[in-house]
C-alpha cells in the first residue's frame, strides 16, 4: 500500500501538497493535481479521491465463479447482482473454471484495474493472493467455500448436516442400499457432503466404500457415475448426488436404462437449483438458501468497502439447508 | 483520444521525452517515466506501453450478456472464454438484465478501468455509447444481435430462415395448426424469428394472429404462453417457441396438463442449448452454432485489439442454423 510520501515523490510535489489535495482543502495547482491524481492511480494509493477517479462513485466488485454454466452459480450471481444494483455498484463475473492459474490472472488484472472488492465462490484462494489483495486494501468475501484464514468474511451452508438429512430421508422412505456421487475432493463443500454421507452410513452392514463414485459436480459426471455404480452394485435402491447437476445427470442415465425413479431407485440432490423443478421427475434435494447466500455476501462486501475494509466487520455465517421432497424419492416408508 | 502533447503537458515534461519513452529509445529519468506513465493512464492515452501498465500484457475484455441464467448465454460465454484464454486474455462477464441503464453503468465503469474491448450480446447499444467507446479506441463486436451501425463487427445467425425451417418441419411431420411463442420484440433475433414464422404460415387458412403469444425468452414465459394459447385454440397440434428456454417451459406445462408430446402436440425450440438433450422428451430445435459464434466474436475482437482497432478489419458474419430432430416432434409425415 503506497504512502503519501511515495505519491508525493512520484508526482514530484511536496507531501503537504498531496495532503491538501486529499483533504480538498487549500490551493493545489491544476498541473500538480493532475500529476498527483495520476500518481495515486499508478501506485494504487487508496483514498476516496483515487477511488472516485477510477470509478467516479460507481464501485465495481468481482464475483469469481468456478463454472458459469452451473445454474447454482448463475443463481448466486443473480442475487449478488440484484443486491449490488440496489447499492449502486456494478459486478463483473469471472469464470475460474476450477483452474488456479486463471484465478491468479483474474486477480492480477482486477487489482491493476482498481477493483473495489472480490467475492470468491471459487476453489482456490492461496494465502499469497489474499495477502496481495490485503496490501491493496481490497476486501474479500468467501462464498460457498471454506477458508482457513481469518482475513475475510465467509458465507456458507451446513453441508455436512445437509448430506445427513439426504441419507436419512432416503432411508426413511425405504432405501436399503444408498450410493453417493461426490464432487471434486479439493472443494470443501464436496468433501463435507461426502463426509456427511459416510458418517451416516458407515455403521450399516450394507455399506462399502465402493458405493461412492466421483461425478465432478457435472451433469456428464452424474451420467457416468451411474454406469460405474450399477455395474458394481446392481441392487442399489437410492442415490445421493453431491449436487443437483449430477443428480439431473443421474435421472437422465436411469431413464435411458429404463430404471424407474423413484420406484426402482430414489434420487436426492443438493443445492436446490430451479432446474430441479423443471425436469421430470422433479428432483428431491437439499436446498441451500442460494439467493440469501448471494445477497448476504454482497451486503457484507459492500459494507466493508464503505468502511474502508474495516477488519472488525469480518463475519462468518453458516446458513441452514432444508429438505425439499419432490417426485424423485418415494413418499412413504415401506418399513423401518 | 489524448495526444502525446497532452501527455507531455500533464506529466510536465517535453514532447521529445514522451516520444523517447514510447519508443523505449534514449534516456528518460525514472521520475519522468513514472509521471509520463501515470499521465498516460489518466488520459486514456492508448499505446502498447499504457496498455501494458494497465494490464501488464494481459488484455481484458468484457462480454455484455442480457441474462446470465439463460444457458444459451452461458454457452456463448464458455466459447468466448476458451478463445480468450488461448490468446492470453481475461474476460469479465457483465449481466445487463435487458436494462439500458445497467449497460450504460457497465460501459462507464469499463472505460474508466481501461477495458481493451467489448463483445455485446445484449439488447441496447445506443449510438452515443458506441461513440464514447470509439473515442477511447475500444473496439466492439456485436454478437447475436442486430446493429444499425457500420462501426463494429457483427456475428449472428440466420434467424429468419431458421424459423421457417422450424415451421416447415412441424408441417412436414403432420402438424396442421401451429402456434408461435415469441421473445421480446425489441430484440432483433426475437423479431426475425417471429417474422419467419408469420411469413411462412400466413397464407394457410388456419392461420390467425392469435396463434402468437409472448414468452419473454423465459422458461416461465413459455409455461404461461401455453395456458394462453390452449385457451384460445384447444386444437393446436404444434408449437414453435422462439428459444429453447421457452420450449422447455412448454414441455413442462404440457406435461402438467397431461398433454402428450409429440403425440398430441409437437414442440420445436430455437438455439440448441445442451439442456434440450437432458430433458424428457428431448427437444427438437433449430440449433445455432453457439460455440462457433462465441469463438468467432472473440477472435475478431482480439484481432482488432492487436491491430489497434483497425477499422479495415470490421466483419459481418451470418452463420447457418440447422434442424436437430429429437423426440418432441413426430418422426413421420401423416399426410401431405
Amino acid at each position: 500500500m503506497a504512502t503519501i510520501k511515495e505519491v508525493a515523490e512520484a508526482a514530484g510535489v511536496s507531501i503537504a501538497t498531496v495532503s491538501r489535495m486529499i483533504n480538498q482543502n487549500g490551493y493545489v495547482s491544476n498541473e500538480a493535481e493532475k500529476r498527483i491524481a495520476a500518481a495515486m492511480e499508478q501506485l494504487a494509493y487508496e483514498s476516496p479521491l483515487a477511488r472516485r477517479l477510477a470509478g467516479q462513485n460507481m464501485p465495481a466488485i468481482a464475483l469469481m465463479l468456478p463454472d458459469i454454466t452451473n445454474p447454482f452459480f448463475a443463481e448466486l450471481a443473480r442475487a449478488v447482482e440484484d443486491t449490488c444494483q440496489q447499492q449502486g455498484c456494478v459486478v463483473f463475473f469471472c469464470n475460474s473454471d476450477h483452474q488456479d492459474f486463471k484465478e491468479k490472472s483474474y486477480l492480477e488484472v482486477l487489482r491493476k484495474r482498481h477493483i473495489d472488492g472480490v467475492i470468491f465462490a471459487s476453489n482456490y484462494l492461496p494465502q499469497e493472493e489474499l495477502n496481495k489483495l490485503e496490501q491493496h486494501r481490497i476486501p474479500v468475501v468467501v462464498l460457498d467455500r471454506s477458508s482457513d484464514t481469518q482475513k475475510c468474511s465467509l458465507i456458507r451452508s451446513n453441508n455436512y448436516e445437509g448430506a445427513q438429512m439426504a441419507v436419512k430421508h432416503l432411508m426413511d422412505t425405504g432405501c436399503r442400499k444408498i450410493a453417493h456421487i461426490y464432487g471434486p475432493q479439493e472443494i470443501a463443500t464436496a468433501k463435507e457432503r461426502m463426509n456427511g454421507y459416510e458418517d451416516y452410513v458407515k455403521s450399516f452392514p450394507w455399506y462399502t466404500p465402493s458405493l461412492m463414485a466421483p461425478g465432478m459436480f457435472l451433469m456428464e459426471g452424474g451420467i457416468q457415475a451411474v454406469d460405474t455404480l450399477l455395474h458394481r452394485h446392481p441392487d442399489i435402491d437410492g442415490i445421493f448426488a453431491g449436487n443437483d447437476l449430477m443428480a439431473i445427470g443421474v435421472l437422465k442415465a436411469l431413464h435411458r436404462k429404463g430404471v424407474r425413479v423413484p420406484d426402482d431407485i430414489s434420487v436426492c440432490g443438493f443445492d436446490g437449483i430451479k432446474l430441479g423443478e423443471i425436469i421430470e421427475p422433479e428432483l428431491t434435494t437439499i436446498a441451500q438458501p442460494i439467493y440469501e447466500m448471494g445477497k448476504c455476501a454482497a451486503n457484507i462486501l459492500i459494507k466493508q468497502i464503505k468502511s474502508k475494509n474495516d477488519k472488525a466487520l469480518l463475519e462468518i455465517i453458516e446458513m441452514n439447508v432444508s429438505l425439499h421432497i419432490r417426485d424423485s424419492t418415494r413418499k412413504d416408508s415401506e418399513e423401518q
